[in-house]
């Protein structure tokens, strides 16, 4: 049962009573309504691929694994909706929808691995939500088995609609703490047609942060716009040799519909600009980007962070960041999706250790609360889970909290659905 | 005090105690204190531009206007997002942001005269929401005065966040039942560059809404994709002498950013195409849309319904439409949100009555039914108000319905806000 009872995250997990392994709604259905009878909990999973502790177990729990569930029920063109079930891979829906010419636009970087059921529970982002949203803005229904069994149905199969409480909302996000996503319909875009990509090299932070700026204010529109700081470009170049500059401090990759001579144009300060001019270019571009994490993890353990802050003061949180390290003696690599203001610190610490040390969760807190400062919140895109708990209250405040457990105790009144996590 | 007991439609008011004319949100927290207090119920409301009878005063009520808090707190063009008091009208907050190069995406047909806090009470859409979304695609956070006068910030101002359950969105289109919105933090868009305008003129419907599938397929991402019927043409001709000809069953208006030449091929079963190649002549094509209403306000009285069809079904929808009215002997003139499925009938009736006939209500009843059975909605953009309630039921279920009454048992154990409407 073992890897059934953690995600990402080095979280110990508890001991759970069993794993079911749902290959259909009535399994589901079957589950809450023995669970209910029994006031067993009972912790949702997709693919584990969550990086907050949201599907870690615990004691005497059910894991309800929803990774069996593969189906693509439906996929309409003319209406660009897919009808899928949460264990469907992300980047499988993706691909999918773009033999129509179409995409599923959330893209988490995980979304080789990662389930759309996932992604439904953490309200996940990604690279390209910069343009196209998260993904509460791709679902429009859902297919819910609530605590105690019952089927609901929720929101619409059309662009629009306002009848009733917006229940899809309040499910997605929610980190399997309200009800069982059994299938989502979910809204897909036209793919674009032709993309520019640029990947700029930068010897200030602050002369990456401008382009960034320049970049959207110039009304490029982009649906990728990534930073990456010096410790992050030198983990992935001690790994694969990109010939990364002694002068470089950031790099910056940008795509959008159209051309590449204005976005390049933009990055005036930087040192080298690299643009694509075919398709595999563009992907040798963006691979760099997604070396990212892989690189990190081969420097130890890495506690990933997650603030999100005004895009115009997102200079002053990575430098914020970079004095947090240098002040407790932590190794911070950082990404950001810069065109949301959304900055993953991953705090690297020693493989032999079971947690990370004090000094890294004191400068994983100065980090929170410097972000909460600056008008930003703790979390983009990866969810509350049981990582950041300790800091729920600074942000939302005791009458959000208040009303919190309410609507849990509307829809969980035993507690029985993921107890304990994101709220 | 009769003004401010309904909103625009006919649905007889009930006699309130006395209107409050908030200027604050101290205002709000004293009026909800004291409702509390003595239980009574509290009906909020913005310009009452309301299609749905949601703002509609009952017996023994305050009214609580707050279309006096009119200030726009912040407007940040480097961050995108403006801080508005929901007393502002809509178009007044887009014309702010596009001295910046900005601009208030969301446009109900209504907006050079409702508010934002109407607008957010509905989930409010309009023309341009095919490209942009609706009013909860563009809400990061809202500042709510609770029904005992409690104070709750929700959300954030930040493009991406997931702390905590999705408050602001549950907030958006529970039209005044869980809380009176005091502020909102709105994202705004990058305005377009240059816009082109077709409008083509069909002789059969069908080739118009084949227009619309063959404009949206190949990908021109139009911001407006608006459909006259013969029957809405004609009341503007009458009015306005525009020229129609005797064989236009339809009449299409489409704007997208770039060229015109490629939706105007696009419009190739059409009997007449006009591309505007000024801004001037763009809202000269688009002043016929904007005619519409007032044209058919010149026929009668008017019962203007919303229904939102998945796109693929909008000829079905449409035919239907015209099925009813000829069987019924009711006179229907429908526009539509043509990219976004979202149909709006209208029922016209003589202006000696009181009430819509029971022949019109037959006719709506079967618009609506087809609606749903189309996998359809009934409202896309105005809300349940008073006039959907009993076809409520219907669309969410039984088990949506109990759901919805333990949600605003949390928000409004006294049931003073907004009593009988929405849910």
């Amino acid at each position: 049962m073992d890897s059934y009872a953690r995600d990402r995250t080095f979280v110990p997990p508890g001991r759970p009573l069993g794993v079911v392994l749902a290959q259909s709604r009535d399994d589901v259905v079957a589950t809450m309504r023995w669970a209910s009878e029994h006031r067993v909990p009972v912790v949702p999973r997709g693919a584990g691929t969550g990086l907050a502790g949201g599907a870690t177990a615990v004691d005497g729990c059910v894991v309800l694994s929803l990774a069996r569930m593969t189906a693509i029920r439906e996929l309409s063109p003319q209406d660009e909706i897919a009808v899928v079930e949460p264990g469907v891979i992300t980047a499988d829906l993706d691909r999918a929808a773009r033999e129509h010419g179409l995409m599923y636009a959330p893209d988490p970087s995980s979304y080789e691995i990662s389930t759309i059921g996932g992604n439904l529970a953490t309200n996940a982002g990604g690279l390209r939500c910069v343009k196209y949203g998260v993904t509460r803005d791709s679902t429009l229904g859902l297919e819910v088995v609530l605590a105690d069994g019952r089927v609901l149905n929720t929101g619409r199969r059309t662009m629009k609609g306002v009848t009733g409480y917006d229940l899809t909302g309040l499910f997605v996000g929610s980190e399997g703490t309200l009800g069982v996503i059994t299938a989502a319909t979910v809204r897909l875009r036209r793919a674009p047609r032709e993309m520019a990509t640029v990947a700029a090299e930068f010897t200030s932070l602050r002369d990456a942060a401008a382009a960034v700026s320049a970049i959207v204010a110039a009304g490029c529109q982009p649906s990728m716009l990534e930073l990456m700081d010096r410790t992050t470009l030198q983990a992935i170049d001690d790994w694969k040799n990109i010939g990364l500059e002694p002068s470089t401090r950031a790099m910056l990759i940008a795509q959008a519909e159209g051309s590449a001579d204005e976005m390049a144009a933009l990055c005036g300060a930087a040192s080298f600009v690299a643009v694509s001019s075919t398709p595999e270019e563009a992907a040798e571009l963006i691979g760099i980007r997604r070396l990212a994490y892989q690189a990190k993890e081969r420097l130890g353990q890495c506690l990933v962070e997650d603030v999100c802050v005004p895009r115009s003061v997102l200079p002053e949180m990575i430098t914020t960041i970079e004095e947090v390290a240098a002040r407790h003696g932590v190794m911070i690599a950082t990404v950001a999706h810069a065109g949301d203001g959304n900055v993953h610190p991953v705090f690297v610490f020693d493989r032999g250790l079971a947690e990370p040390p004090e000094e890294v969760w004191t400068a994983a807190d100065e980090v929170f609360r410097a972000a909460l400062d600056l008008g930003g919140t703790l979390t983009g895109e990866h969810g509350v889970g049981l990582l950041k708990k300790r800091w729920l209250g600074l942000e939302t405040g005791p009458v959000a909290a208040e009303l919190h457990q309410g609507i849990k105790q509307v829809f969980d009144p035993l507690n029985i659905l993921n107890p304990g996590k994101a709220i």
